[in-house]
């Protein structure tokens, strides 16, 4: 049997809507939007491309946004000082600085100076630690985990007791879904083994896996045969390779071999247009939330 | 054949006696100790005693310390004040107060009060936070995990690729420590799987725990035939199971089967004299770093 596709492109539609309804009323009741500032330092085009697509979709849910770009060659302090600026602005809600940062800019500093109430991509310190005490009194969750545990919940598989085995530990994605999992909350409840490079036996744990997240960044890394059979598969990995010809854009791959997988698996997200546009819109979600707080809603 | 005893009672008497030189060398060197400041609100028996042994160990190593006892129905926002006072106090570089506290304070406000570079108990969101992005990085890790690694570490027991199961999930233990061993860290690079009482099958993670650490808080949950033979088993539990009629005292049980269990285990901590010891010992251990890093020393 052919595994239900998990389609993260439909889930974003769906809570774009539901952020776009949300920031309607907010304008009616409050007379303001949820603001966001992206910052993106140099001309990366990757990072260009990804922070264009924030911005176009903050626009499209009707906030606040202020696209700051700066040059390559910005001066650490410049860079504190234009957070703090932010930090203070009441017209902004979230801030978001794009990684990575140029080399000769400590990124630790640089997140830990945005004011955590306004850090929509949960990586400060004392969002990471809030999350990791309670998901659900947290006010940001990182928006990678949040887009899984989005499309694990709205998919409809089960959480309480299934076990989860998540492939790798960054903290972008694995430590943190690994711990909001576990949590005990109504969609986690899970029983969750953190695997990586130095766990002896990969395939054994992932076979045991009611729901398998893999974020390890090697392209086919988990193999058909090491899907339960009817588990749920979110393939976290987006690894570029090679170049279609004509069309001149980037092949992607998962971690995990799509089409072998999908005949095992009983939902299983597709790479691209799985995780991916999830991410989006959980910062999307995140900085509404952020609104919500200064104006008292949450 | 019988597992060896890891004695939390002598590896605490090795890390005193290692603080206590570094105190000294402090002394000579900068003309100034650790200093640590001890709250205890109200007088419960059983954080009365735990404060007492508090106080006696710092000024065991050689701290200052200031055991500031407050009534039972002080005001949160009196509370709030005296950490006040202590987080701009700079002869004092450690506050500790003693949980629980009376229901009338938040204590989640009373942790978050604390400056994070005095929290020596390591619970404050952003020292959570900076354990989960990076141990080795973090300045504080929390005292009853950092002991039971410490332990794991003396004893000789190899963590990297080990199998680790953390039996529980509480902010205080398992959480904590399930994440510290999983870490890309000499100390840890664990595989790391946490259970808790929506875990369908314990008996079977269990069993393949190189590792094994309990911490749920019940009298012999674990079974002598869940331990894997060799293992190391790290036993958090203390629950008083009833009194000596003798001599008064609590009749103390871990949440392993001792007896039965140190015959199949590899090396196991007992309950008394086991990961008890440890933790006020690391204690005094964030009390020396907050003091080194203070003065620069870190």
């Amino acid at each position: 049997m052919t595994a239900k596709i998990i389609s993260g492109t439909e889930i974003r539609k769906t809570i774009l809507a539901e952020i776009k309804a949300d920031v309607e009323k907010m304008k009616i009741k409050h007379g303001k939007v949820p603001g966001l500032a992206t910052i993106l330092v140099g001309k990366d085009p990757g990072s260009v491309s990804y922070v264009t697509l924030k911005v176009k979709t903050a626009l499209s849910v009707g906030f606040h946004e202020i696209q700051d770009d700066q040059p390559e060659d910005i001066r650490e302090a410049d860079l504190l000082a234009l957070i703090d600026k932010y930090n203070n602005d009441p017209d902004i809600h979230g801030i978001l600085v794009q990684l990575p940062l140029p080399k000769h800019i400590d990124e630790k500093k640089v997140i830990n100076a945005i004011n955590p109430d306004k850090d929509v991509d949960a990586f400060h310190p004392a969002n990471v630690g809030s999350l990791m005490i309670c998901c659900d009194e947290a006010r940001f969750l990182p928006c990678t985990p949040a887009g899984i545990q989005e499309m694990i919940v709205r998919s409809g598989t089960p959480t309480c007791g299934a076990e989860v085995v998540v492939v790798g530990r960054s903290n972008i994605v694995g430590k943190p879904i690994a711990m909001m999992m576990a949590q005990k909350s109504v969609c986690a409840n899970a029983t969750v083994t953190i695997v990586h490079t130095k766990t002896k036996d990969l395939a054994a744990h992932c076979k045991h896996a009611d729901i398998l997240i893999v974020a390890a960044g090697v392209p086919g890394l988990v193999k058909p045969e090491w899907i339960k059979p009817g588990a749920t598969v979110i393939d976290v990995g987006v690894n570029r390779v090679g170049m279609n010809e004509t069309t001149g854009k980037a092949i992607l791959k998962g971690d995990v071999d799509f089409d072998a997988a999908k005949e095992i698996a009983g939902k299983i997200t597709p790479v691209p247009g799985g995780v991916g546009p999830m991410t989006i819109a959980m910062l999307m979600k995140n900085t509404l939330r952020a609104a919500q707080y200064a104006l008292g809603e949450l």
